[in-house]
């Protein structure tokens, strides 16, 4: 380049911005978690009193999430689900972690298809040592009750190679009796899900990734981005060099023994959806005349499960009919605050 | 009620709990503005050394934005629009006012359809005395060459009512000769908008709400809320007198001389959906085969208005094929960070 001239913008000038943009990203959501922690554990301590609450806010979740749920996987949410929580495993109460990992709780009452009342499944957002960074899961066994797996034992399948793929100390072995099955399996459904409880046993949109790998790779990343800056600050071409880490190209991709096409998307639309807009999409239940769950029945056939809950007339809870749910990130407010009305038993 | 019963869940207390998440919301908006305004800043600074940076933007945008963009409204965008710029104005730099109120701002070369340069308009997050709460907007007159103006008189129509009713006082008033010509030109559109730019006469979804009626009405708004909030901690019925002012039903909508169907909706897409995503769409952008705009043409048609602008081989920016762009609040990041590739003039 001539002395003096002013160098043309790079994709390299709009990536930095982007990274700065990502870590204010990174300070507002620990920021949010923070503050509105205390307001999820008051939801969820009233939602608790709700009969059928959960089941009602899925039944109006967004495509995202719905394309992913069969019909009896609804039958099983409508019987059975009682509560959700979704939390950032990683944020301490300083203020510091990463707060894209998120851990997803579903608790079920004692049913007909598997022996869990809690499912819960953690999905960390982590940096592979090529660049690559995402969520990554460790599968979850659901225990099917006999002839009851719904996944036709894809989520078994995912547990075993785990499992094996641990023995072994190679989280991405392909040459394990565990890996054939499971490819086999994966290969006969053919991409079509046969149930949302697959999402359990999902590992990775790409591959298994470690702390300890995501570690030394978000170190590498961090000096790398810094050289960076530094070299665009000072003159154009000199950041040519630091690239040779990210160059290393990987094929160890898992595609094939992955359980589940979308596991990360599903992940990211029960947190930051279905979660934040549960009493929205609830709201929104109540004004749908089509809802197919009939909490009224529901209510008297849990009342062995639910020891120390009132019987809650849901249709009180309904009065306002103005607002559908709406982004909580829009200008929100919306309808006039509703009026005070409760039906007495 | 009877003596120690537990109260029944209240829409009420759902309620009460939404507005809390909302004081949250509202918090952290005002962070994330404070935060990302100087990396807004100097990502101006970059994207206007780019040619057409926001026309191939805008060609990506998402269908809340582009379902408004008639064909004749992208020919003007591809040929004059020189710059975005959308700011809170009601923030100041203690971290507090009112974030949810936008300006957006669109700067234009000059062209043979209007006279103007620089078209803003601001949106004011206001709360009516009913309780409704939303965006409002005074209409921004387009000064269109003559037989240019591509709203058929909507914008003028609605500015000439806007200056009508200042002069009576009355900002609602609808015995006056500009509102009959208006509700007649509404009317006679029926439903089918004819061009972006009838945004600009925008004003409201239900009406105009002044400055002084939302000041009142927050505060009303607030004892009320406060007011429920301590008859919730003590007890169940205690607060049924606390919503005269709201039940207050008002009759005085605007809608039949709203010139845009969906101003508050095209504003919030603008600020939360095109302006924080920008970078990854014009990546994307790049990436689309099927752009109708070409830049490389529009870099040498635009060399008289730029007149500091080194020309820049765009396709330059686009090395990375991998990510489609993303929410800003996914889990981010994604693609590994892209090489330093640039080519010289």
């Amino acid at each position: 380049m001539a002395e003096g001239e002013e160098p043309p913008v790079s994709y390299e000038d709009l990536a930095l911005i982007e990274a700065e943009f990502e870590d204010v990203d990174t300070e507002i959501m620990r920021k949010q978690y923070d503050l509105s922690a205390p307001l999820y554990a008051k939801r969820t301590e009233v939602t608790r009193k709700i009969p059928n609450f959960w089941p009602l806010v899925i039944e109006q979740a967004p495509p995202d999430i719905d394309q992913w749920i069969q019909p009896h996987d609804s039958r099983i949410i409508a019987e059975s689900l009682l509560n959700i929580e979704v939390r950032r495993p990683e944020l301490d109460n300083k203020g510091s972690g990463n707060p894209r990992s998120v851990s997803i709780k579903l608790e079920f009452k004692p049913n007909q298809d598997f022996e869990d009342t809690v499912l819960e499944k953690t999905f960390w957002h982590r940096r592979a040592k090529d660049g690559w960074s995402g969520l990554v899961s460790e599968p979850v066994r659901v225990h099917w009750k006999k002839g009851k797996d719904l996944t036709e034992g894809l989520t078994d399948g995912a547990v075993a190679l785990w499992e094996a793929r641990k023995k072994t100390g190679d989280m991405t072995a392909k040459t394990l009796p565990e890996y054939y099955a499971l490819k086999k399996k994966v290969d006969s459904w053919n991409g079509s899900n046969t149930s949302f409880f697959t999402w359990f046993g999902w590992v990775s949109g790409r591959r298994w990734v470690s702390a300890e790998e995501s570690e030394e790779a978000n170190r590498m990343y961090l000096e790398s981005k810094e050289k960076r800056m530094k070299a665009a600050k000072s003159e154009g071409d000199a950041a040519e060099d630091t690239n040779e880490d990210e160059d290393q190209e990987e094929e160890n991709d898992d595609e094939a023994v992955e359980v589940h096409q979308a596991g990360e998307e599903l992940a990211i639309s029960f947190a930051e959806e279905l979660w934040p807009n549960a009493l929205k999409l609830f709201t929104q239940a109540q004004d749908d005349d089509i809802s197919e769950i009939d909490f009224e029945d529901m209510d008297t056939d849990e009342e062995d499960e639910d020891d120390d809950d009132e019987p809650i007339d849901i249709r009180a809870l309904v009065q306002d009919k103005g607002g559908k749910a709406r982004s909580r990130d829009s200008t929100g407010g919306g309808a006039a605050p509703p009026s005070k009305k409760q039906k007495k038993k």
